[in-house]
């Protein structure tokens, strides 16, 4: 417990236990290179407070960065990374719930005007509810326990023996992020300033290997290149 | 059910609900200039799938983008952004933790040989634990119920009114960071696999005003600049 | 009595009762140096008498000299050094007040413009307040009641087990220059001459280990790098 | 009370509250140079702490900085300065003392082999206590209770008519530095340690006007120019 012995918890036992070189290395190209240009606005922001007009929910994968893709500044983007980048049903039962509270937050205390679910293509969560890839699902995990969120969409996705696995996969991603657009819906408050004209709900698919981004349409529910929609 | 009416359940009511020009304009600049640099790594990183060596746990706020912070490139890092960069107990449960997952995943599946835990100066969720800030805390709320997860040191440091307030927001900061970090250690694969000397845990501070980063020391827990670790 | 027998008193039984040479080849550095820059301001202030604008309270630690954190010429600074750079509250109890004193003299006999309460990092006597550090409290000992007078303010800071005992430290430092500063205002005709306008009371950290100089605002009571103020 | 509002309290009434510019100017001048010369000596005496061989017992006068005089380093003197550079004698009667917790830091926390009483010329106090200069003593106000601390001396050097003003100013502060290390030598510690040949006890007296340095023969209890001693 931390309030007991705040020093001695702090022992590492690691063999390798100094901050990431790699890391360190960026944090310095950042602060020769890009701070500069951003240091007012970041003072600015730390003055003021934040006030993005936009919430991403995205996947933590490595290759799939909002702020990269968007090639956002500091202070645009209030960003949700889960694994898979689901939005749970609304369930007020008590509990603590990460994505949930960050939407709360989003919009009861931000006032953001977009909340946009990004997909990307061979998403490892993905692949793991089609019973795959780098990991096992299990119900007793949490991860097998965070997918099966999605439902029986992915038992029904991943038994379509004539899609390809990786049709199925992308037909899994964009599935899901239309599920997360809807589950937004089931936030009182969410649906409230949808309702009012204040707030717009989005889904997109980033493609890892070609840097193509998809847009959900939503009428239809189709992901359609950005001159298309 | 999306699966019944796909069509349907897109419809949206909300009389706002283009894609946000600036995400496009944002796309559209990191196509003609970033990716131009990043293009045979996506690809790369496509085909054979991420393998990045550090798991962040960062927060939403769109102030403190890891990516940002640490100049990183597509594949180096797996990122978690949740509510004040918080890591709850180890809780197996039978219900879905989104955090839990991703560490999960980022141990068992892709085997980071990192986790940091980024707290950042002027957290809003920080100050929405030491009551005050952009959002009223409740515990019948979602982010009542996620800042609670902080315990009793939220409220021995909120009582403590010799300190200022930002002096209070600061220690609760740094306070919750070291808790994340021992958190991580409840995690029977990450504490085996920091025995093994195979993952390495690391907290880390960024002031958003002046771009300082300040790094966990493993032993004492305190925050030091780079060059005094 | 020294009236008496001024040189029967005078014997010393010690075995090393030279002069420190240290001190003397400073003092030979000193009139072969910097003496030849300031023997004219020298002469000129011990002719016109000393008016110092500002007033020090710093501590006797040696590594926090303020004439060198301040560069100063003399004539500049009037200096009160005791343990943790305290003030006592005003207390006119017919008893000897060495800092009160100083103070009324100070205010009463010079005019000073400025006071200046300075705390600096890794203070021994805070460190023994906090009950670690080169000495022992003990409330029949001199330090032990000296630094009693920081009050439960010590007690609250010291059972903040969820801070570091690095961070303990700043955050009693910086507690402590703060109520200082309050206990300045409890006397007369300080409180007088600030409401006059013709006394300005400050706060000040310096870290002995970076050389950084922390300025107290006085409106939250918050420290920051001069260039914040 | 801090406790209860540390903000309220900071709020300054003083229309002239910003840092004194001669101080930032001085600041920035240490920083730019001698800085450059100490910056790893106070790197290390941070870390390793300071262990000061001497400790000075000067006056708070803006004209006789002992570390001017010395020319001296961070690190080598435990500094002491009051009105006067007046030691009290031990007693310990269950109150605050300033002079006397530092006298107790120095010798049983810090172990220093030398006190220094140094006063000086034209001093303000002793000035004040020869009834005359800036500030009226008064057995009430905390100056006149501080002096009346050098006893019937004061009053017999005052009134030795024969002597000029300038000669009885001069007299009562030798007499006041000789008295002061008798002072010294009632607290047990100090004795205990000067008998165990680890602590050298010494007076000093330097003319602000001429720079010159004399130091009390530990014999005779004169005061001599240091080839002569």
């Amino acid at each position: 417990m931390i309030i007991d012995n705040a020093q001695g918890a702090m022992t590492s036992t690691s063999k390798v236990d100094s901050f990431p070189k790699e890391l360190l290395d960026g944090y310095r190209s950042f602060i020769g290179g890009k701070y500069r240009e951003e240091s007012s606005k970041l003072k600015e922001l730390a003055d003021k407070g934040q006030k993005p007009k936009t919430m991403i929910i995205a996947c933590c994968d490595s290759r799939a960065a909002p702020e990269m893709i968007f090639d956002a500044h500091p202070g645009e983007l209030f960003v949700v990374r889960n694994v898979a980048n689901l939005v749970p049903e609304f369930a007020p039962d008590g509990r603590h719930h990460s994505t949930s509270a960050a939407i709360e937050f989003a919009v009861n205390g931000l006032g953001v005007s977009n909340i946009v679910v990004m997909g990307h293509g061979r998403c490892g969560g993905i692949k793991a509810a089609l019973s795959g890839g780098d990991i096992k699902l299990d119900e007793g995990d949490f991860i097998g326990k965070w997918m099966s969120q999605l439902g029986p969409v992915a038992e029904q996705v991943a038994s379509a023996g004539m899609m390809t696995e990786a049709e199925r996969q992308t037909a899994l991603e964009r599935v899901s992020v239309r599920q997360s657009v809807q589950h937004l819906r089931s936030f009182p408050y969410v649906q409230e300033q949808e309702k009012q004209g204040n707030l717009s709900l989005h889904g997109a698919w980033f493609d890892i290997s070609t840097a193509e981004l998809w847009l959900m349409d939503n009428k239809s529910g189709d992901f359609k290149r950005p001159e298309d929609v």
